[in-house]
């Protein structure tokens, strides 16, 4: 892929499990931080149920309307692991098992403890290029722009360093926070004005409560460097013409 | 609405904070939970950024697709808040300022402190019904099937309590966990010939590593307890014969 300005990515969680409220999902915030260290941002998430043909639709959009595509989810050895042969369906390519992904996992597991249930993890779309795991043996794979992460966020960690140098990204995002005691009422109009002054700069405002206080953090966000001093410039004068305090977060 | 065997509902999460990795959701894990418990499945989360044509896009999919959606985020004070003005323009009808609501934050607030920023969270889609925040104030607000919450997690599980009677939910989803001191590919066989057998119920399978131990938990999830109970009986069938250890988790 060219190196463009800008990249994005979405991410697709498939798992019963994040929808029935069971599971707190922390996989997009570990993926996001990352993607956004390189450079990519992601523009969109969805949460699908473990069903073929969902996974098969939205991969299908994902894929064709964003960059890349991270899932995660579904690539372990049980019966409601499907993401490896959905992935396989959406692109037209063999479910089979993958030779290499196979003598990872034979060479991983202690002689006669590589059962049926782990031999399932070897099954994968052809030709799929292993994302390696060194937490747990099992690799994720990757077809085009497509990545196939786990679903267990310590394991989905540390499989991201292994990745960066496969995602081409665009000018890494930067961004200045800015946390103040007041609410958000009170700096609303002169924010407002800051990001009218500052279209192509992305500013939030987010309140918080922490320790027994109330406040509120601006976030300003651009690939530019300058466009986010001169927004902080702004913000500070009108912070100091109120009279906010700056405060840690 | 008339009460149906099975209700599901999607929620849209609005926000870039969410998307850049700075927050971590939670909203999602909380209305899940409790949409369960009053009968209504979740079936699709999405993420998506401050922007009004993907608002109003997304919006308009889910609304005419799902029974209910639920909106978090974007309805406070500041610039970036927009989902008001993004539901009222998705069911075409006037963003103006809502009496009512008008009324409610005149009288939170002291007098002097109802300034511009705070009325901005009176506008809303016209005859938009209520729906109460005991914690902060600002109201959300709901029109047809779609329902609009704060992003703050703490204020929007303080505003459920008060939505639980305009939800019509159908029966509700019940779940039992059986926990078990192995790992998923010892099991992945036997379970999926439960599944096999009984298709009518949903059974998860997720692997855990708690206070220094591997484990699984499987979940079996029915509006049928005797469907439930019938896939435990098979499982712990297995189970025993197995010798596996079954835990507390």
């Amino acid at each position: 892929m060219k190196k463009k300005a800008k990249v994005n990515a979405s991410i697709l969680i498939i798992g019963n499990e994040i929808l029935s409220g069971r599971t707190q999902d922390t996989n997009t915030s570990t993926l996001a931080t990352w993607l956004n260290s390189i450079g990519v941002r992601v523009a969109e998430v969805r949460v699908i149920p473990d069903d073929e043909v969902t996974i098969i639709e939205t991969l299908n959009f994902l894929r064709s309307t964003y960059d890349y595509v991270f899932t995660t989810g579904g690539i372990g050895p049980t019966h409601d692991d499907i993401t490896a042969q959905s992935v396989s369906k959406a692109f037209g390519i063999k479910y089979q098992i993958h030779k290499e992904a196979f003598k990872i996992l034979e060479d991983y597991y202690e002689p006669g403890k590589f059962n049926d249930g782990r031999k399932k993890m070897a099954w994968m779309p052809e030709n799929a290029n292993l994302i390696l795991n060194p937490t747990s043996g099992a690799p994720g794979f990757n077809v085009e722009n497509v990545f196939s992460l786990p679903g267990v966020p310590s394991i989905l960690k540390s499989m991201l360093g292994g990745l960066t140098n496969r995602i081409v990204g665009g000018e890494p995002i930067k961004s200045l926070t800015i946390s103040l005691r007041t609410v958000e009422s009170e700096i609303a109009n002169s924010l407002t004005k800051v990001q009218n002054d500052n279209t192509d700069v992305e500013i939030g405002s987010y309140p918080f409560f922490h320790a027994g206080k109330l406040g509120v953090s601006i976030v300003i966000r651009s690939a530019d460097q300058s466009k986010i001093d001169n927004c902080n410039s702004q913000i500070l004068k009108f912070i100091n013409e109120k009279k906010i305090e700056v405060v840690d977060r």
